[in-house]
């Protein structure tokens, strides 16, 4: 298979970038890898497990030949290292990020980026509860979506690489607005995570209820929000840092349902529970008729 | 093995009940199983599949020789049932119940269970999103908990019994009382539900993003929700019902803290935001640790 892009940079080396390593290599879609990042540490693991064709100390270094520079850190410091990275790309090269937020990416990003390099956002919608560069797989992104979110005056051939790059590494592309990504994923997974943090957040506090109960008897569903509950703090702080309003507004619609829930739980109003419990039944068959998850019982857990 | 009881009584033939018999068999804990279900299409099923060594068309019929009666209804007709088979139960038989809530049970079983037949209410915290006779199987239980909660006066030598059954089915098993019971699974069971049932009504309702985008996205978090707001509605509905007090106030606990969460949001709190997601990763570790779940990443879904 020919390589959709000769050289690819990879700045931030956590789970998405090295998922993204891996299914490169599964698909041959670059001729070569180059990673960088800031801690030695996850550099020195990188070179350990053979993550990119070369590690490298510097940004410059890292992006200095590549046709695709990916940026694959927290939403918060996207801006201040699309800064450091300018002077050092490449003419005609791509840069694109992953992160979970566009709006404020491209925000921030958009004012750094030379004349003649393209930007290219995208959000690939996969992820586990794992980090760090040990974490990722070639299978993170199979028949997961992931949303391109070109910016004012993206170049269309570089919008187009790009998708058959993402393409390339398993996923089902889609082309959004910026602001209507942010509200869409305020609702599939940011406001989703704050509850589920939340929730969990509760559990710890609870003087009534031991730790070590609350651990023994999480089958009865607990579980479920832990897992998202342990997802990377930073990235998860930047994202409701940087969509605040989506987050906010989604927010303020489930309070406000949870409210009337509350009431009618207050009142013994059963028939309202009863066809509030039914209706949401029907988004979980969408789901696995989609193909966007599995329909064993407890997501087939093996334990 | 000696079976733990000669003759036991399945009444309600959901996901509880179907998975204790497969487990029963597996185990040989019971020497006759009979089952009854409300429902002559559920009987059918069951006849169909084989659950049960004997499916009754009477609740007379099904408990007349029992030696454990378990009632595996939702928690609101758990009272009505005990009056309806008070006058067939066996003397010395034990009648036990699955219900999710313990307090109400107790209060509204309690009174009809006649003299000489002893009442150990009980139960196992497992299950999935699935309902109906076809939805059990014989590892169910297994390595998950089962609280006892010995009603005033529960004959010891009986509470030994029914633990026994329960570790032959699988489950670690733990006494605990009902109040503390009641309180332990609005946080560990009842809460989550509803916060999950919620955030899926939520995304149902939104004009602004379709449910075709929620179903087609709902990887990056929203999809473990689903799972569980895919439970049943009757169920869950006697379950906020019956289990008021601690519900609500767990709620209460829940939305001081979104509230606090989401302050930190609008004021641009990163350090309380990092914090607050830093410390609920230790329950996730303790969960896995303690055997509740796997480290699997996205709980080893296969899709």
């Amino acid at each position: 298979m020919t390589p959709i892009y000769d050289r690819v940079a990879l700045i931030g080396l956590g789970l998405i970038a090295s998922s993204m390593f891996w299914a490169m290599k599964r698909g041959g879609l670059a001729g070569h890898v180059t990673g960088y990042a800031r801690s030695a540490e996850t550099r020195d693991t990188a070179r350990r497990i053979g993550l990119c064709d070369k590690v490298c100390d510097t940004l410059a270094e890292a992006v200095a030949d590549a046709d695709l520079v990916v940026l694959a850190v927290p939403v918060g410091v996207m801006g201040q290292l699309a800064q450091d990275i300018a002077p050092y790309l490449k003419p005609r090269a791509t840069v694109t990020d992953v992160g979970s937020v566009k709006g404020h990416v491209i925000s921030d990003v958009a004012p750094h980026i030379p004349e003649g390099v393209h930007f290219v956002p995208a959000h690939p919608l996969a992820g586990t509860e794992h980090s760090g560069p040990e974490s990722g797989f070639a299978t993170l992104f199979d028949n997961r979506w992931c949303l391109i979110v070109p910016s004012e005056g993206s170049d269309s051939e570089a919008v187009e690489t790009l998708s058959r790059y993402w393409r390339g590494l398993g996923s089902n592309v889609d082309v959004m607005e910026p602001d209507h990504h942010d509200l869409v994923l305020a609702v599939t997974s940011h406001c989703p995570h704050l509850i589920a943090y939340t929730m969990v957040g509760v559990a710890d506090d609870l003087r009534r209820v031991t730790d070590s109960e609350v651990i023994k008897y999480s089958a009865a569903g607990f579980r479920d929000f832990t897992r998202i509950a342990a997802s990377d703090p930073t990235m998860w702080r930047d994202v409701f840092l940087t969509n605040k309003d989506a987050t906010l507004e989604i927010l303020g619609r489930f309070t406000e349902e949870l409210f009337a829930l509350q009431r009618a739980i207050r009142q013994g109003d059963g028939p309202l529970l009863h066809d509030y419990f039914t209706r949401t039944r029907a988004i979980r068959r969408g789901i696995i008729e989609a193909g966007q998850d599995t329909a064993a019982p407890n997501f087939g857990r093996s334990g």
